[in-house]
């Protein structure tokens, strides 16, 4: 099987994508449904048209640039992720899946029209809404929508921090659509490893072969809007303070579970937050994270103490106000086959490795069998302006995809 | 002397801005420069027209109801207060000072009229700007402005945490003025007292002889911006930790120093604060206050160190950005004793305290003598909608006041 991945082709939708909502240090901002990413997605229909595929936006804004080699009612392979970024985000984190997606699918044309392979199946190159979940909370949201996981309703519902919804989010960039998009026989993403074990190791690419699980908790200290000056303190009840312990308390529970857990709190909401004013309400968005079931449920039950004692040692009220549970898992075994099978044949040194980020595949992998192939990140940087991976990294990532997509488009059922 | 204080305009006025910018849970919330503070400005100037007086708006928006019973070139005795809140503020912090202002006004008005008292010196209200310190720091900008201690076209480039500028705040809501306002020989303010002292002594009102130092410290985190999941936990840089730890300690000072000092977070910025990404940077506003200059000293020092070792634990940057000491001080006792003498024919209980809270008469202070009168607050409530004074303290409040410059006016060399 000869198959030509026009390397040009993936530097130039790399250098492309990477223009739009750039930042000064080489990074990009354009969280969910900003701006910036109505400028990305106007970016990505046109290199949809370009390659002569049919643009299909569904109701939650999630892009299909869909192409029918063997028809309509034929099986459909799927490849894609994101555009959306983190605020000050990389240009790697998402991006990178699109243009190997769409790389892939010219290397693929080419191949079709010279007959160098007979499809049996159609392609179709997507990008998910608000992956990232820095503006909307969930993450995930326009993948979950998709297999049904989230109602559509909910999911057009949920708000950002300044009060916008989805919803009136999509119809300001114009990106709430009213298509049927096709669904996945197989689904293969691309994505950079986002961690240093590839580069450590001296390997090139690798499949994600199980995901960690993920809590995702939203707590709430109450405390009582006082004055900062005449309140005597032993009657101050400062929210702040109760969510101050808690975040140290989190950072030690890693500590006690070795190298199978970890915390973060990523984002604090506060009231009223003026510097004269005793804090009344403290918002804290925690993340407790673990490949073994057992660490993370053990992990929850830890956090919740640890909230308790925040709260009671500041004088002040905490409760949990929502909590997302994502399960550990695994990919499709026999995806990570062929994937192993592709890096062989290319010569590409890799190996299996687990993703402790979340990406839509986990999602996808609920209705058929998904993977995502990593290829490596320099110094595991990832939500930062100064992520980077080499080009020829991301053409020996685009080569596997290259060939796993051909493959099932001869043969798909995996 | 014989002096009627209408104690039902008193009240008609405090329920009038009361309304303006008011909440459900029955605050106000009119942050310095929003259309809530213009509302209550317009309400303001209607009064001060009312009343006779003329309105003269200075360059900082401080604005100033000018009644010329004795010539313009006679000296001017001023009182007044603030009508700008915290966010979800109280309707009786700054706001009392101005309805007593004014109610004060119309009874020696109306003395001046019956021949009760021969004035020789004018009278002023005043509203000062951004006496809160809630959307633009410092706190005090319009008296600071007004006595020169802070120079103008810096007063006027303070920013909000949107990035608005004072200036173009003030042109938005049409009160940057150009009046040159006269100086006053004499300044007493009234204020609710904003602690529990004079509720739990059984006592009405009392006059502050003696303002606590704060030393208000702007101090930043800075971490590395990185994924929440698949980063090394002994990779991560994360700055809220850091803050974490410093809010922790901060807590703690005050057990070392009893009751000589109070501290605290009332605000704090986050970047890029989104749920997955680890934060990047921190600031917090930090105030130290005390009655004595070498506890302020000590606890600067304290807190420097404390800055520190949080940034050495959170392996983050820690660095302070500004700095504002306002020196403890105290009142002019000559005023202080008027104040024991108005008290004392009134028949009203009361005593001498002290003030932890900024006042704006802490600024004018160094212009002239001044004081501020404080009148009792229901369970020591203050920045919080639930804030509180009996009508009846208002009332004896204003009745001091309208003494005092009675006084004044009739013997205008303090």
């Amino acid at each position: 099987m000869t198959l030509m991945l026009d390397e040009a082709l993936l530097d130039r939708l790399m250098g492309e994508q990477a223009a739009v909502a750039a930042t000064p240090d080489g990074g990009v901002d354009r969280p969910a449904l900003t701006e910036g990413d109505r400028h990305a997605r106007d970016w990505l229909r046109a290199k949809f048209e370009a390659l002569g595929m049919r643009t299909l936006t569904d109701p939650i804004g999630n892009m299909f640039g869909c192409i029918e080699w063997a028809g309509f009612g034929a099986p459909w392979i799927m490849t894609g992720s994101h555009l959306d970024s983190q605020p000050n985000g990389g240009r790697f984190d998402g991006a990178y899946g699109v243009a190997a997606g769409l790389s892939a699918a010219a290397a693929l044309k080419q191949a079709i029209r010279d007959g160098t392979i007979v499809p049996r199946a159609n392609l179709a190159v997507c990008n998910w809404t608000n992956e990232e979940g820095a503006r909307f909370q969930p993450s995930l949201i326009g993948s979950s929508v998709y297999i049904g996981s989230m109602p559509l309703a909910d999911a057009l519902a949920v708000k950002d921090g300044a009060g916008v919804s989805v919803g009136a989010a999509l119809d300001a960039i114009g990106y709430r659509g009213q298509d049927e998009p096709p669904l996945p026989a197989a689904y293969v993403e691309m994505h950079v490893e986002c961690a240093p074990e590839l580069e450590q190791e001296g390997l090139q690419a690798g499949p994600f072969t199980r995901y960690w699980g993920a809590t995702k908790i939203r707590a709430r200290f109450t405390g009582l809007q006082a004055h900062t000056g005449p309140t005597p303190m032993e009657r101050r009840r400062d929210a702040l303070l109760g969510a101050a312990y808690l975040i140290a308390d989190l950072s030690e529970m890693c500590g006690a579970a070795a190298d199978t857990l970890y915390t973060s709190v990523g984002r604090i909401e506060v009231m009223p937050n003026s510097p004269n004013s005793v804090v009344s309400e403290a918002t804290l968005y925690v993340e407790l994270r673990s490949p073994v079931q057992e660490v993370l449920s053990w992990a929850e039950e830890i956090f919740l103490q640890a909230l308790e004692r925040s709260a009671r040692r500041a004088v002040v009220e905490g409760c949990v106000v929502h909590t997302e549970r994502r399960r550990a898992g695994m990919f499709d075994p026999e995806l990570c086959r062929k994937v192993e099978a592709a890096m062989a044949a290319e010569g590409i040194a890799g190996k299996r490795l687990s993703t402790i980020a979340a990406h839509d595949a986990i999602r996808i992998a609920e209705i058929c069998p998904s993977i995502v192939v990593a290829v490596r990140s320099i110094g595991g940087i990832c939500h930062n302006a100064t992520e980077y991976s080499h080009p020829e990294d991301l053409a020996a990532g685009a080569r596997i995809l290259t060939r796993i997509l051909a493959d099932l488009i001869e043969n798909p059922s995996v």
